[in-house]
């Protein structure tokens, strides 16, 4: 069982600033997130993209805001429950929360943040008979683990970015990589469909085009895809089969925690500390909505800071309320180190 | 006259966020300052200090987040009024506000951001006779413009970080420059309290202390100080006299603009969009007041924001609210410019 002050339920941006806010107050905090690394979707759907309106940084790629954000973070030490889903959340007892995920993992908090985004990113997945019954035994939607295919046959399908940087990735892990998609066009960024056709004519990954896979075969665990294309339908020997044909985000289960929903939006009560109707529960970030709302990183940011605040106050009543300023304070990691300005010296010339 | 779509007063992080966030909106802004450069307290108090609280920063200088701020602004052209007070705020017709300025500068703009900071700061000046006469005319509180020094006799009286960094950098370009504090030791950055010992020995810099100012002398303009030690008082010769004895935030004409104020603070209505109890003057980031308030820089990025999207329905009433994300639309700068993220290509592999 996993405790904590402030579980976060979801590894974005605005759940990781979370962590550092939390952590100036000295309140801990846990991350969950469904999907196997944190940064949402900043880090799943368009980590080599530019943002341009985060404050401060004329242009900064999605996945180095979120490597800065880390780091900013990792004096604070927080948790992370990756690749789980939050199914259930319950006060058990005045002071503590549960929340259990799809994997049975508990966790216990004395506050719960969901800052789930658009929700849940859910792999879209083939129309295949006995698809389900494949998961976790060959047929993957997410590369969580590259190491797991080296040296094995794998077949990727999909047309896109993910379909392509993967193809690429897992081409010098993998004893071989095939790549299906039901188009001889691939959609994404010019250096990855470049690099695709370079492997490809060097043949480090064989490419199907245009073609789809209609079964799956096998005993237990996948063993050989059917393809079809326009000429045949054959089968093709396989370990593995990974679909990446993108992600739709779904509210999911959090609908069930008798949070009040308006538009797959959680809404907070006010722009005050950003609690939901239960008390202890905030949404912060995309996920909630209130008058006013922008569903903007830097919002993210500033209802984070605010929550932390409120989940102190609730923490410690009573406690009188101080702002400290980092350049003024410093910052006291919880792993024993300390950043802190350059102090004045005093210091006679003569 | 200066025209503008939004007059912002105070070009802190806040004020200068604001100019971004009205240009993704095709909104225009003017900025009007007190202090000579952009940056409010972060370029006067503390540009070489780390703030360790910017979201994504693990750790920044005052200073270059300035920098870095005025580099993504520089897009949308903003203008400025620096050096100068905004004295009286009029809404002179149903469009249309008028802010003059200490110095007579008048602007117009359809709308009123306050991003005040902490007020405006203002230099502690010695208590010495005739100091007003003298001001411009020999008494300076601020070095605007460096190259007026050039080739001068000049004297700086102060103890601290200012008084030691504008000895060191006009040494290099007055004839000579006269340090003068009323104890030995100094307070400061060590490189600089270091620095000047430096200067003072290779006779770059001359120092008088322990010693006070306590007369100035001329005929219209500053020809002598007038210098008191343990043992003599004594006349030195000068052009330029300037006292360097720290500066204190004062709300200042602000306050009389009809605006309901807490405590030095411009109370808004809501967190809805941080509008002042007179529509269409808007206040925010450190200067603001309402329940949960923070005053962080992050926060003041977060009201800025909301404010310019208050300001654009104001401006373009019934227009729909379209939320822009800078990855998908890109940035198109009043200069013509355009920033945007790589776009995907559709691109057949054979």
């Amino acid at each position: 069982m996993i405790t904590t002050d402030i579980l976060i339920i979801g590894a974005g941006p605005t759940g990781l600033f979370a962590v550092f806010e939390a952590g100036l107050l000295k309140m801990k905090c846990h991350i969950i997130d469904a999907l196997p690394q944190s940064g949402g979707q900043l880090t799943e759907l368009y980590p080599k993209k530019p943002i341009f309106d985060i404050p401060g940084y004329p242009s900064v790629n999605a996945g180095e805001l979120i490597d800065n954000l880390m780091e900013q973070i990792k004096q604070f030490q927080p948790g992370f429950t990756l690749g789980e889903t939050a199914v259930s959340l319950n006060k058990i007892d005045e002071e503590w929360f549960e929340v259990i995920t799809n994997k049975g993992t508990i966790h216990r908090a004395k506050a719960v943040a969901i800052a789930g985004g658009l929700g849940t990113f859910e792999p879209r997945k083939p129309p295949l008979e006995n698809l389900e019954m494949y998961e976790e035994n060959g047929v993957e939607y997410f590369v969580k683990e590259p190491e797991n295919f080296r040296d094995k046959d794998i077949v990727i399908a999909g047309g896109g970015d993910s379909a392509l940087d993967w193809s690429i990735f897992l081409s010098n892990i993998a004893k071989s990589v095939t790549l299906i998609h039901r188009r001889n066009e691939f959609r994404g960024a010019l250096d990855s469909v470049e690099k695709v056709q370079e492997l490809k004519d060097a043949g480090k990954i064989k490419l199907i085009t245009p073609a789809e896979v209609i079964g799956l075969k096998g005993d237990g665990k996948i063993e050989a895809i059917t393809i079809k294309t326009d000429d045949e339908t054959y089968d093709l020997e396989t370990e593995y089969f990974i679909p990446l044909f993108g992600l739709t985000p779904k509210l999911g289960d959090i609908a069930n925690w008798g949070l009040e929903i308006q538009k797959n939006a959680i809404v907070v009560n006010n722009a005050l500390d950003y609690q939901t109707n239960r008390e202890g529960i905030y949404a912060i970030g995309d996920v909630n909505t209130y008058p006013g709302k922008m569903k903007l990183i830097l919002c993210g940011f500033h209802e984070a800071t605010l929550m932390c605040q409120s989940v102190y106050q609730r923490l410690n009543p009573g406690k009188k309320f101080v702002l400290k300023y980092t350049t003024v304070s410093g910052v006291d990691g919880f792993d024993g180190t300390r950043k802190e300005a350059e102090k004045a010296v005093v210091k006679k010339i003569d």
